[in-house]
């Protein structure tokens, strides 16, 4: 059992690209079905019985009893992406099982999901969403920015369209792992290897906004004015108060488009995104409509129009009591410190809590919290941790 | 004397453009040589005896005396302009000029400038600054975005590349007036028709570059930020409320750019403008001075890292003492109440105080204080009360 062998493995992944030298695999690419290839002979290699399902995603099994243990992620990558955003949960299951051999529980099954990030399609959780049969046959008409459709990038891998309604996961899951870089700094906040995850955080988007009455930078006096980015800015500001007056909730304005954007031209209309997250979905409600009301506030005072466009509202999803505290008993047999926290970002996790409420997640720390990124980058003893803590948790599936 | 040939003929120039719809009128296209031989001819039918310099200015002049009184603007636009900015003061000035044939002061001079908004060269004030002899023929090896040096394009106006040093405007100038639409809204927030103008201001424009960490914006506590779009944000209302707190001040951030600008990531780096403008250097300095302090105290206070970058600051150019009495004397000879205003932006007159201090400008209200767009829109009775003054002010002028 090597965690060196993890870290070789997410750099030979990482040479499959859609780039030279960036990494860029998305789902139906020359690169992820060689990335499939590679991910199923090293499952082979672990003693996994391997198979492949309609959508292409790529399932390695041990074990012939009924109630399965799911350890999954994704290998899929944004554009320009880290090694280890995915393909660390994979690998690293891989090696566990390898290192398992014998002592495995019941069933053992390590997914590799072959979407997750939506880079290509705008379906959300691709992979995970085929592998849990929450998928019908017409969404091979889905196409790309290109008008290719989900059909045909279905076929590059080797994966059946008719067949994408049909479920891939087992009947029985007795609890479903998936280890993830945290992608935050809380981790490296802390100085820990890993963290337990409590629940993945229930998610508001949309954005505000902002219009006023564009003008001469020079020539219209500051009584005068109606400046939008002005009114934008005021509640880019407000969103971060708010957030730090309430524990735990993350808000955030990330984008902002400003028009006409001219430096002696006063902004006419100015539109501004939100992101609020909180492990309570009616913390995160309350949050929503203090960030709205606050954007109207702002604009009656500054005589400004303003439009507020909810967009998503998704609700938290709980990680599991019984998995958390396997793997809380799991860090302590590794000499962890137990310690837990939320996950901001979504995972493949996601769905699989439509399957069963058996779900956890560990998260590996990684450096300055950076993902989405060539600079993601993770300890080698941080991996070793986490191995050594996914295997301690399937011995304590089989030994409970 | 007609306010309604004035605004007609604004609408003929109005239709002559490069675009099929907008109006777009650029330096050396062929839309404005048709502009330059509409203006001649009017020149010519109001009975002054026409020429073009070096740069295809159109100078329209009546008079043998050796003191010239100069009537100026121009009759280029920005692309997808109004049909005022420019254009009505040149009109103006033709009607001006033929209402007072035989009552002329000793030497008029009407100059339609080729180009002042500068949409195609990245020269300022081109068509003045040749007139006013401000040129060498090296600039004529300046090139557009496309590569067509300015030679090429003062070919195309008949104009003379080798001649563009040569000095076009009168040796012994009495006065410069140039009549503009405001583009502001403070005569329409007055209910005045027109008002003269003290001074242009004195302009500093540059940026500040904030640089934080960019991060995930579920997995980023509140408390690990370094969000440059915040920090961008307090600057952007911190300029606002500098300017509001010094009479006459005005500043602006127009525009902003924020990478990566993606919904649910906080912002590593956030660019934006100022544009700082008072009558008086000293307080325009004291004001640019004091954004830079805090721009400062926003970075330290936030951990993030602040560039200050200064690029332009313009001193402000007094309109004559002389000339501004005599069109306070203009306006109450025509009933129009006497009020003084700054302006704001930069005009041809700019360049005509290289030549002489006795210079002025006459500000025309405009609907809403809108420029540079299809929907500036001045009033006929305002556009009467402006011809009356300037032909009164000519009389003035002739019999002081």
């Amino acid at each position: 059992m090597s965690a060196y062998r993890v870290l070789e493995r997410c750099d030979e992944l990482a040479r499959l690209s859609e780039e030279d030298g960036p990494i860029t695999r998305w789902y139906g690419s020359e690169s992820l079905v060689r990335a499939a290839d590679l991910v199923a002979r090293w499952m082979e290699e672990a003693g996994l019985a391997v198979r492949r399902d309609a959508l292409g995603n790529v399932i390695g099994r041990a074990g012939a009893g009924e109630r399965t243990v799911v350890l999954g992620s994704h290998i899929d990558t944004v554009r320009d992406a880290g090694r280890y955003d995915g393909p660390l949960g994979v690998i690293l299951a891989i090696e566990a099982a390898a290192a398992m051999r014998g002592e495995l529980p019941d069933a053992l099954e390590v997914v590799a999901f072959a979407d997750e990030e939506g880079g290509r399609f705008p379906l959300t959780y691709l992979g995970s969403r085929a592998w849990a049969g929450l998928l019908s046959p017409g969404d091979g008409e889905v196409t790309d920015s290109e008008g290719t459709p989900l059909a045909e990038a279905v076929r590059a891998m080797a994966g059946d369209p008719g067949a994408l309604g049909a479920r891939s996961a087992p009947g029985d899951i007795a609890g479903y792992l998936e280890v993830h870089i945290e992608q935050g700094p809380v981790l490296q906040d802390e100085d820990l290897a890993v963290g337990i995850v409590t629940a993945i955080a229930a998610q508001s988007r949309g954005e505000a906004v902002f219009d006023g009455m564009s003008g001469h930078a020079g020539n219209t006096p500051m009584r005068l004015r109606r400046d939008a980015l002005a009114g934008a800015a005021e509640f880019v500001l407000e969103v971060e108060r708010l957030a730090l007056e309430v524990d735990g909730l993350t808000a955030t304005v990330g984008r902002i488009h400003n028009d006409p954007n001219v430096g002696n031209v006063i902004a006419g209309r100015t539109r501004v995104s939100y992101d609020v997250r909180h492990q309570d979905d009616a913390t995160r409600d309350r949050a929503r409509d203090g960030l709205e009301t606050a954007a109207r506030a702002i604009a009656e005072r500054r005589g400004l129009d303003v439009e507020w466009r909810r967009r998503d509202d998704l609700p938290a999803v709980p990680m599991s009591p019984s998995v958390r505290e396997r793997l809380a008993r799991a860090c302590q047999g590794a000499g962890a410190p137990v310690f837990e926290l939320g996950s901001g970002g979504g995972h493949d996790a996601v769905t699989a809590s439509h399957l069963t409420p058996e779900v956890g997640m560990l998260f590996v720390r990684c450096k300055d919290g950076i993902s989405h990124n060539p600079a993601e980058s993770v300890r080698a003893d941080d991996v070793a941790v986490a191995l050594d803590v996914v295997v301690r948790f399937l011995g304590l599936v089989r030994n409970p």
